[in-house]
């Protein structure tokens, strides 16, 4: 490191401009004023139909150990010049608030709140930068994993981008994404070693290279391992790969399991159909063809079309990366502040651009499931005091176009949020990352089809009770009038 | 964490089939056996003219950390059932080997090696994915950075892209590769605190938001800060933000440095000229515009072709995404290994696709600077024992359409390659990250401009010398014999 100060906390993991706020309200006497700030995104990526939420379990470790450290303070006093007694401030914080979220591993769709954060301003604030950073990167790569998933059905997906991840916490973190989102196994051993992901992988062709012998190389790498997918493209695929497989298979017998052989380069469409003849030929019916080389969902719906004979996809790049598309953009907005009177009031903020404007006031979201079907019919975003299950007609309407809407009957309302933390204390048992997975499965059954399809799928409706409606016009009035009469 | 592992060692931030090959390796008592290997990319990213290398301090720092920890090896044993005589090598394992690389800063090209290891195989296939993971994303950032700094020439730019980054560690390494391509400052206060980068901001709407008055906000902030650059666009920038701006600066006179104004929203270039005369009418002519929204260098180039009154480029998701293409390509290949004998032999991989062959042997690169205009005329790859500041008409010629030629006289070959790591121990001396800036620039005035152009620029000549394309071509030839005679 190019500094004296050690890599000892996450708290100055934020943007510069959260403690200089913080720095004006604690000098205001307003830092602990209690906010509510909610995080969501805008536009679900991809163009995808739903989304997947990841990120809480960092989020709880990152809120459990939040305290600013002496190397912290030492460098705000050094080299930013803070004063004394703002410092002191910020060496007594801990994250004291509620967070209500949803879990991991559930749908999420633009514009509904995936957390809400109670807390003190100061502290709602410093927090921001930090859980957007964890939020966008892990939701979109388990919403691009899932979306992989949805095309290749029952096969197998294997994660091994590592190598073109954004350095390092983005390989470990959005390969868990990935196992969330149904991918079964990571080549990342240290994803491995901390959250239980089965672990993968054979060899490169530096093994064959090593060798400089491509048969020699396939039968030292079966002495000493039971289980064999051998690489086959070092030197000529159908040529020399395949046949040097299937001639070291039949020499070790079974003294191996011949698992697979790997194509990672050249047209997969014909080399799988192909190798498949060849396998199948010399007796091998049950070795696998695995495939990999810059796949995504759309080369994968082009091999499927083609008839490929891949059953086991391998995922780098274009997942780790979310290649397409590899920004989710989601957003930490105040909706209610405490005033100087102790009250809350719900605050706004204005755009020219319609979307950008934000939804006032302390809000929940349910998804409404038809009992009859179990299918979600949309998600409601309701006031706090608001109850969608005691309705027995509930008024769904598109928050844009609001001439949209619909009545449900015979519903669940099912609440997306848990509370994690209680007024800073941990409140929400971790679910194992298993369980995780498992929930996601769960959601996806109660989504119709129309919403799963990778391109074009339908819009999922996610909409407004009346009242949060009406009080988000109301707040838009009161900033027009504001700003007209300046 | 969802496993009982700690997270103390980056040993298993590797790809399994690393330490497959390692057993496979150490199985046969080939894992001492001598290989290097070269780290180069095949393609510059953003269709750029040059990259930008970084990358090098994080790998010197893994590389000193070489070593298994309790922790990995139980991982190993318990969860993947790894031998123990295996898991004793592995735990007496350290980087033995000699590193040559390019300093952070230096301008790099397709299909040059930047990173040369010498090393135990063993050891050399261990460390692949980890330095792969590193370069790949510090120097896609740092030539991203490059080209918005090209742009934007002398006008101050800013990285704030944390939230959108890639998880925790791409924000850090992300902001540092953005400094060293010449951007100014940064958001995130962590990696001011470790890496010495200035760090800036100011506030959020939130802040208006939380004071629910436009003008109260500014004014608390302005009490709080002497330095003071105020958000306007939380309700409406012409008729709200920038007269409220004007209003508490006229009002604080002295007490505060006025020195911008920003803009996050809304059409940049017709609001930065409305805003500049509202600015110089009060007075303000020394006060700053900043701009912020989605930026990269081609809606840079489109507002300042529309006259934009930007002073400063506030820069997040596009830079530390590199959301237009997301990924650098670098590779790790085998180019020589010890044979049974004890000889050095080189190494190929052969593909279908003439730019995945790779270049066999231990290997130079150099910069040819023409002496009379301390231009550099291309990049000159050669074998090791060659040296062609010796030569006194170079023949330069293209690794692929070996026809096109030129001869090269007057010049001072600069071999890029600095020694690392010499048998395991460190020679370099890191420079401080301001010099690695500098070092870049001086880098920078020795390219034509006809290479720095965003669009389209010409390509830069990365060039084999005849004794290396030769060898390249007596390599593919074995080959082709041995699977022909298959």
């Amino acid at each position: 490191m190019s500094s004296h100060y050690v890599d000892d906390s996450l708290m100055l993991h934020t943007d510069l401009y959260q403690i200089n706020m913080a720095q004006t309200y604690w000098n205001d006497k307003k830092h602990n004023k209690q906010a509510v700030f909610e995080l969501y995104f805008r536009h679900l990526p991809f163009g995808n139909g739903y989304g997947v939420f990841a990120g809480l379990e960092k989020i709880i470790h990152y809120l459990e150990n939040f305290r600013f450290t002496e190397s912290d303070i030492s460098y705000l006093r050094e080299e930013l010049g803070y004063e004394e007694d703002f410092l002191e401030y910020l060496t007594s914080l801990r994250f004291t608030g509620t967070l209500r979220s949803m879990q991991e591993g559930e749908l999420v769709f633009g514009n509904e709140p995936i957390m809400r954060v109670e807390a003190p301003l100061g502290v709602a604030q410093l927090i921001e930068t930090a859980l957007l950073n964890i939020v966008n990167y892990q939701t979109l790569i388990a919403t691009k994993a899932a979306r992989i998933k949805e095309v290749i059905r029952d096969s197998v997906a294997m994660e091994f981008g590592t190598r073109r991840a954004h350095e390092m916490d983005a390989a470990i973190w959005g390969t868990r994404a990935a196992y969330i989102a149904g991918f079964s196994s990571t080549s990342n051993v240290r994803a491995g070693k901390l959250f239980g992901i089965p672990v993968s992988g054979t060899h490169a062709h530096s093994l064959v290279q090593a060798y400089r012998d491509e048969y020699r190389a396939f039968h030292e790498y079966a002495s000493s391992h039971k289980d064999c997918v051998f690489l086959v493209d070092t030197y000529d695929t159908l040529k020399s790969g395949v046949p040097n497989a299937i001639k070291v298979a039949k020499e070790l017998g079974d003294k191996i399991n011949f698992i697979g052989v790997r194509l990672d380069s050249g047209d997969l469409a014909y080399l799988s159909k192909e190798t498949r003849k060849m396998l199948d030929e010399a007796g091998f019916t049950k070795t696998k063809i695995i495939a990999s080389n810059d796949l995504d969902e759309y080369t994968i719906i082009n091999l499927q079309s083609q008839g490929a004979k891949i059953d086991v996809w391998g995922i780098g790049t274009k997942l780790i990366t979310a290649f397409e598309q590899a920004a989710l953009g989601a957003v930490y907005k105040l909706v209610s502040i405490e005033d100087e009177k102790g009250n809350m009031a719900d605050t706004i903020k204005i755009s020219g651009n319609p979307e950008k404007v934000t939804t006032p006031g302390l809000k929940r979201v349910y998804r409404i499931v038809n009992s009859i079907n179990n299918h979600a019919e949309g998600d409601y975003i309701a006031m706090e005091d608001e109850n969608p299950q005691e309705e027995d007609h509930l008024k769904m309407f598109h928050p844009v176009h609001t001439y949209i809407s619909k009545f449900v009957t015979n519903f669940t309302a099912r609440e997306l949020h848990k509370v994690i933390f209680q007024e800073g204390r941990l409140v929400y048992e971790l679910p194992s990352l298993n369980e995780v997975r498992s929930f996601l499965q769960e959601n996806l059954v109660q989504l119709w089809p129309e919403y799963r399809r990778s391109l074009n799928p339908e819009e999922y409706p996610v909409d407004l009770s009346q009242k949060c409606w009406d009080n988000k016009m109301a707040r838009i009035e009161e900033i027009r009038k504001k700003v007209a009469d300046l």
